[in-house]
């Protein structure tokens, strides 16, 4: 498999969680999608990285990074402002979820910009965000190849004409099962990815939590995966975030989005986020190195093939 | 692969249904596990039934089996007797149902005998019954080379004795998630596998539903298959045993339990069952044969593997 690594953009939120699961604790710990979505993606290509932080922000992510192909030119430390504060508690079935406080701050304010030397990206990942935010940041970008975003119940309930204008614009739409059935309305998910399909993007991926994911393209094709079954799980942050930087990651690397390469690529985010959720914070990520990652990949491959 | 069609037996139950669901209703339809169990299996394999009616029983099984390996002579219709009756309601997810009405019936009364001619069964399926019947069903079997059983959460809670003892006699366990639960006791369907197969079968299956399965080995492997993404789901009574049938059938046919076999077993199960579900009573699987199931496993292993 050739290198191609073409260059890979994410925006995103960088945040400080403090998150409660029945495993454990963690404060005012480093977390935020584009955090994890750097993670995940660095183990394949570089990443350029475009977010923004308050001046209290108690991170140096050149640190976080360090030893890694994460170019920071995106990041902005704006003065006066402060950054994204979120803190979670995770319920015994790990599945379950309820935010405790969100204080946006910095992520309400007016957004990043894609640095002049980042407008020539051709992989790019919008993490969540307001829909017409992840529009602007799009056209900063000159002639992407292949353009994945995230979307949440908030978009959809909200500003569904925002979405659905972005949906247009995109080509691949990551969400989970919950957030699919509100945008597409059926109880069957097959249906729901056809109705998302319809709306503009050629693929859509649908996030089942401990059941795995479900792909499906316009020209037809369909892969379904299970969760890597991991029996260590600590904290579930970061799961989604970091699948789509695996999944973005690969594709970066090997510059092919067939549907036979975002089968592998689907594989590769669920293994990633295998790794995240088996401990706080970016923990899980750090602990490992791309061989782990291809070890559990294969384990993948025996335990789903037949 | 060829064909050696190890002899197949199934003991269980033949009932007359009526069910609801959001797609419309069936009343007093032909049901029971060993019904279902035998019209799955009998795509890929003979069939010996062993199964007990009263003599109330509006179903002429031989007309219903018609063109179809399976061997009657352990079909008990008992005079004075009345059939098993069941009615039940599925739920707007398809995955709940209530038990409208139970009347065991013949099911209470005295199991059936397996025929002398049955004897030397090589692959035997003990449908879920107490486990004390399907202790004394197996006893009459010379030599089985494979025995797998279902259960459910009454003979969990009421007969764990008797059930352990089964467990200690037989290859493998097909039960659903909640049962696992119930029967292991952990909140991660990899540990309860785990100590399931301490307490026995060197094989555990687990059923989710529209989630798929999980199979674990007693000497470490896993195979995890989503369920076959049908689109039309009409009643899913029976699954669970269609499911049964379709891995036991073939694994009879190809007479080899190694665990490439038992994966392959388990995607057959899968795609008969997505046939059963497609219609009431025994309508989906009537309507099909081999070559369409052939088909459908083709799509789940192009759907799956990466």
């Amino acid at each position: 498999m050739a290198d191609v690594s073409m260059p890979l953009l994410v925006t995103g939120s960088i945040g400080i969680d403090t998150v409660k699961t029945p495993h454990g604790a963690s404060e005012r710990c480093l977390g935020g999608s584009s955090v994890y979505f750097t993670m995940g993606a660095s183990f394949f290509s570089p990443v350029r990285f475009v977010g923004v932080v308050g001046d209290d922000c108690p991170f140096d992510l050149a640190e976080v990074f360090k030893g890694r192909d994460v170019d920071l030119r995106g990041l902005e430390i704006r003065r006066g402002s402060k950054t994204l504060v979120w803190h979670g508690t995770y319920h015994e079935n790990m599945n379950d979820r309820t935010t405790d406080l969100i204080e946006l701050n910095v992520v309400q304010e007016a957004p990043p910009k894609v640095p002049e030397v980042f407008r020539d990206s051709k992989f790019v990942f919008l993490a969540n965000t307001a829909p017409s935010l992840q529009i602007e940041l799009l056209e900063q970008v000159a002639k992407p190849v292949f353009v994945a975003a995230d979307t949440m119940n908030l978009y959809i309930n909200g500003y569904l004409d925002d979405l659905r204008k972005l949906l247009g614009r995109i080509d691949c739409l990551i969400l989970n099962d919950e957030e699919a059935r509100l945008l597409a309305g059926h109880s069957n998910l097959i249906k729901d990815a056809e109705v998302i399909l319809a709306m503009g993007p050629r693929i859509v991926i649908i996030k089942k939590g401990e059941s795995g994911s479900l792909m499906c393209s316009a020209d037809g094709h369909k892969f379904i995966l299970p969760a890597y079954p991991a029996t260590e799980v600590r904290d579930p942050t970061g799961a989604g975030d970091s699948f789509a930087g695996g999944f973005m990651g690969y594709l970066a690397h090997i510059g092919r989005t067939d549907f036979a390469a975002l089968k592998t690529a689907v594989a590769y985010g669920t293994v990633v986020a295998s790794f995240t959720i088996a401990d706080f914070s970016l923990a899980g990520l750090t602990a490992i190195a791309r061989k782990d990652i291809d070890k559990r990949l294969q384990m993948l491959r025996e335990f789903t093939c037949f």
